[in-house]
């Protein structure tokens, strides 16, 4: 009947409107039950039990066997961790993955089945559920002992398939890849013709005094091209050239041709190359995220208007303002929105609305929240408008800055003195009595800020809030100290009391004290900019941060896979003896080449804990720990090398690139910026990438939009 | 009289023009003695000169004392370099100012003493030399004993006041100074919030066994700072977490959250301030010298329009052609410009020239030579005609390509095969077999494309020239084997003869064909695009490289006047009983921070060879070399310190930044040009920078010119 076609024309402008609120895309089903399962789908609890699911099958890995989440990272002194007993992971696997299955299934039907085939990810998405669920049988039917788990490689594409952004940013990245590859293909032309060079250059000589050079660094092919490797990466970058530099200072020539032209030009060409590519990315996205907004906010004008209740005489759609009303109060959108629509809608004298018109009630959308601060209370007391007046200046902040470099001055003072002190030897009473000092200024402070601004007033600042906060913890952790150690006396020394000793106590006062110094920022104009630059930053590499867990996590699990038992500890007595044989061995080159497999590595920071801690292991004691079997070593640092610069390529020199380009393009913008506003007031604070780019960014023609919606695999549109 | 005062102008308009070939400023005298003397000076010989002197006396410090200009590096085994008796480099010094004086001398008195006092280059210039003298005469009445010669570090001025490109290079440096210094400034406070933090992290304890982190890398104020000093530069990256990371890995959040906001974001955030500097640099730079080559044509034409000759009573000013011709046939310029711009001024029927026909005539200049190779010889005989398509094809080219692969493949194998073999048991038949088969290969390419193309047009294509070139060197080098080793056979293993011996020279021939290899460039587009950038990118960088050597020779000073005598090389016994000595002395830390600078030095790769063989002699043996005084070292450790951190920041940093900066631009404009261009024939090589940016450069308009000319300090025009 007209009015369940009705009810359902309400339900599909609510659901394309939050469509549009959320950038979603509206290709999904739009019939009467659909619709209620997709407003199910994207509710609130349900994303957050799907995000919960994907971080539990993620965080498994540090509790699965073999996890290394142990206090240490030393293989001589850490604990065996505790092993789960079999099952239980398995069993919150088998929970995550039926999670999975629900979430693939839905999104499935949403979409409709002739959608469903061109879609990869979804395909994808069902492939990995197949294998990983096979996986996992196998892995019970061997009771946890089969040796490789393919599924926990794949893990991270449950990550990856669940964000529309980091899909995107991949496909971005997978078009810059020829170029990529071009330049890496130059660097492995440039490495190899060097590495030949190398090898006629320093090759064997006659003369053993003199052809260190070939021993240590161009033995044979491998070896060379993997010291001519590392110091492209700079790691090795004197070394490899000093004996040959001792030799001869004309060989230097070669080692400077070879960093110049790999390091500086090369290396920075794919800089230039990503750049290039990447220069217009956030623009394409944000447009892109806008033309959804208009379609769903359009979508929703087609649906309303097609409803029975408008007279089909007039030429032109439009639709009643009741409907929107009606629409307006049963979608979810933030609530400041709502009530600015709603007043507009209001004012709004006609009885209908045209899609221009319909178009612009929904503009409220892209509007920033102006920040009001609540107003200071007004003092009738003379005395205390005066003081109202002092401390809410900004010299009284100013003062508070002052002070809080001199209590910083201050620590750094008694530092520097009590640096080379033995615990016992220190005398925390100095420390302890200026920093209740300065606590009790910092809390003074406080309260007659909040008596000048209000309570409301004085929270509505970020900075404020900040400062707040850190004073509170401070007295508290101050009272404490006090309540269990006394009051500070020359000669305070006092034993070990309670949960801290009195010294950690002193050291987390004063760590707090030196993050509360950042409260300085927002007073220096180009601090300022920089830290909303990098904030905005941060804001916009979350999708390229997806990535990167997802990139770390493979490397991780495969490295745990890859190098599993190769770090041995031995005992000192074991090592001594292998130390022997090893050099006696003519074999003893593999410990040379694992030693280069770790300086590549040390050029990889971030590593994940479980491949950093072999790598250091390595480091620590140089030799201590080293394999056992020495075949298998060597094959082990085969495979490691390959892995470690398959590691250094991803991680290092392209994802760096990426970050390198996306700050220039973030950061010129905001300069550019800058220098157009400065003559407005103070720095703003630009809260979305959208509101950043919203003077370029190109407003879809009607024809796009209508083009787009018939389209629409589901939605039949009367005309 | 009339005809002197038309030679006057005669010569004023052919020093006009040459300025404007040269891109030279006009602000000159513009009498006739002076322009004598301008043209004496510009001459090519003057220049020579100067440019020679400049050379001289940048390259006394490579002979003077203490030198290092010995060819091993190593303090242990060089023998002393020679010393040049005193007041033969002086003598030399006494020449080179002798020229500086005469230059100064006349470049003041050329823009005339009105616009010497604005000059401040010229009065810095005037100072410099009387410092250099006064130091001169110092130094020679001590006999050369002198501890300190403040003249060698003021020598690198010379080649910087020298360049105008540099000048203006150093112009646009500095007023990017303020935005670095601010990042810099954030930098430090990053380090000393983190030091801070780190020293109230790793304090020390009670326990000795846990407290490595404080011994070895946090110990005091110092350390801590340089400890994170050098993590910024990444060389002591995962060494400096490990003690902690092996007690708790909760440790290396502080390491990480260091490096990521310090070298991801602050590093990265310097390369986006000078990129965004220097973005317009390249575009600027070249369209003031645009103008300044307007002007000097516009001014030619303004002087020559005065000429008597020329009726009065026109109420436009025009120049007549036979005055322009004669101009034209005593102004130097290249011989084929001169010839176009005769030949369409005998075209241009008119005897009157305006200005603006004028100015066309002269755009021959902004144009690049259209290389036209010469035609193949056209022969008679149908087999020579058939010969000449099959060896002129391509595909000819291509197969000499694959053939060069194959050789370097060839020699690879050898290599792989060789390289761990004794040079006794080396059988240098095979090589020199495929070598001498490869080489006549070549030999016969050659011989045939010549045949196919004529010698004028093979000679006509660089990379033939790279090609013939290279061939006709390794056919004389095997010619020579031959002749001093006799023919290859089985076994061929001679004694040494002649220059060098038989697997030197066969070393030779194969780096040869390496290096010959590199003919693939131009054959493969991405590889050519890149090359062409990276070329153009050596041109426009000329004045940034200039600074840097100005950069380096004055820290390559300073380092051997701060560190004389640092290393000295002591003998094995002499070595052990110091080290023991040292090991027992609580002053043994100094070694430790010696140590760090050394590896902050790591970074710099390129340092100058005096500097580098200082550091290269603390590495080579670790402790083998130390330092005599522990007093005196602790003091030169302490400036060590200094110097390489200010080196660090001005050449990895700042300079590195520049490199990126410029590259970046580049590369875009090229990358965005090729795109545009793809569809146009091959890849264009674009000679000059003028012409990469023809398309955006903006005329002068003729109001600003004559702004300009009015504005000459010596040039009176009649209206």
């Amino acid at each position: 009947g007209a009015g369940a076609d009705n009810d359902l024309y309400i339900n599909q402008a609510i659901v394309f409107i939050e469509d549009a609120i959320q950038y979603r895309s509206i290709n999904h089903r739009v019939d009467s039950k659909s619709l209620g399962l997709y407003r199910w789908y994207y509710s609130r609890t349900c994303q957050w039990i799907l995000s919960l699911t994907i971080t539990v099958i993620l965080a498994l890995a540090f509790i699965e066997e073999p996890s290394s989440l142990t206090v240490t990272s030393d293989v001589r002194y850490r604990l065996p961790a505790w092993n789960p007993p079999c099952g239980l992971t398995e069993s919150i696997e088998l929970l995550c993955f039926l999670v999975f299955v629900v979430d693939v299934s839905v999104k499935s039907y949403l979409i409709g089945w002739e959608e469903f085939w061109k879609n990869k990810w979804l395909m994808a998405y069902i492939l990995m559920l197949i294998v990983s669920l096979a996986d996992w049988i196998v892995s019970l039917s061997f009771f946890c002992k089969e040796s490789v788990r393919i599924r926990r490689i794949l893990r991270p594409f449950f990550l990856l398939q669940n964000s529309s952004m980091m899909k995107k940013t991949l496909k971005s990245i997978n078009s810059t890849l020829p170029e990529m590859a071009s330049v890496v293909l130059l660097l492995a032309v440039h490495l190899s013709l060097f590495t030949m060079f190398a090898m006629l250059l320093f090759a064997r000589t006659k003369d053993k005094q003199q052809d260190k050079e070939w021993v240590v660094y161009f033995r044979n092919l491998p070896d060379s091209l993997t010291s001519l490797l590392v110091l492209l990466t700079t790691a090795n970058n004197p070394d490899v050239m000093i004996p040959a530099y001792s030799k001869n200072r004309a060989y230097s020539i070669f080692f400077i041709l070879f960093t110049v032209l790999g390091n500086l030009f090369l290396m920075n060409l794919l800089t230039a190359i990503i750049y290039n590519q990447f220069r217009g990315y956030l623009l394409k996205s944000v447009q892109s995220s806008l033309f959804r907004r208009r379609l769903g906010i359009r979508a929703a004008f087609e649906v309303l208007s097609s409803l029975k209740e408008t007279p089909a005489s007039t030429q032109q759609s439009c639709v009643s303002v009741g409907a929107l009303l009606q629409v307006l109060q049963k979608a979810e959108m933030d609530s400041r929105c709502k009530q600015a629509i709603m007043r507009s809608l209001k004012m709004c004298s006609c009885d209908q609305l045209s899609a221009a018109q319909f178009q612009k009630l929904f503009e409220e959308l892209d509007k920033d929240a102006i920040k009001q601060h609540p107003p200071s209370p007004e003092y009738q007391s003379h005395f205390m408008q005066k003081m109202q007046f002092a401390f809410g200046h900004p010299c009284f902040g100013y003062l508070g800055n002052v002070v809080a470099l001199a209590n910083i001055i201050s620590i750094c003072v008694v530092l520097v003195i009590d640096s080379d002190k033995q615990p016992s030897e220190r005398d925390d009473f100095f420390l302890g009595a200026i920093n209740c000092f300065f606590i009790l200024y910092y809390l003074l402070e406080m309260l007659l800020k909040i008596l000048a601004m209000g309570l409301k007033r004085y929270w509505s600042y970020p900075s404020n809030r900040f400062d707040g906060l850190l004073t509170v913890i401070l007295l508290i952790l101050e009272i404490a100290t006090f309540a269990v150690y006394g009051f500070p006396h020359p000669g305070w020394r006092p034993e070990f009391l309670g949960l801290l000793s009195l010294w950690d106590m002193v050291r987390l006062v004063n760590m707090l004290i030196v993050f509360r110094f950042l409260r300085i920022i927002p007073n220096m104009k180009f601090m300022a900019l920089v830290v909303t630059t990098l904030l905005d930053l941060v804001k916009n590499l979350r999708a390229f941060a997806g990535i990167l867990v997802v990139v770390f996590y493979a490397f991780a699990i495969t490295g745990i896979m890859l190098f599993k038992g190769a770090v041995v500890p031995l005992g000192n007595t074991r090592y001594s003896n292998f130390l022997q044989g090893t050099q006696k061995d003519s074999k003893a080159e593999f410990t040379g080449s694992c030693v280069h497999n770790c300086y590549i590595s040390r050029k990889k920071k971030k590593q994940n804990k479980n491949v950093l801690s072999w790598c250091s292991a390595h480091f620590q004691a140089g030799v201590v720990y080293c394999l056992l079997y020495v075949l298998s070593v060597h094959l082990i640092c085969r495979w490691a090398k390959i892995y470690f610069v398959a590691w250094w390529l991803i991680s290092s020199v392209i994802w760096v690139n990426l970050f390198v380009a996306l700050l220039l393009e973030n950061f010129i913008h905001k300069w550019d910026r800058r220098c157009q506003r400065e003559s407005l007031s103070g720095i703003e604070y630009q809260r979305t990438v959208e509101l950043m780019f919203r003077d370029v960014l190109e407003e879809p023609t009607e024809e796009e939009l209508m083009e787009k919606l018939h389209q629409h695999p589901h939605l039949q549109l009367c005309r």
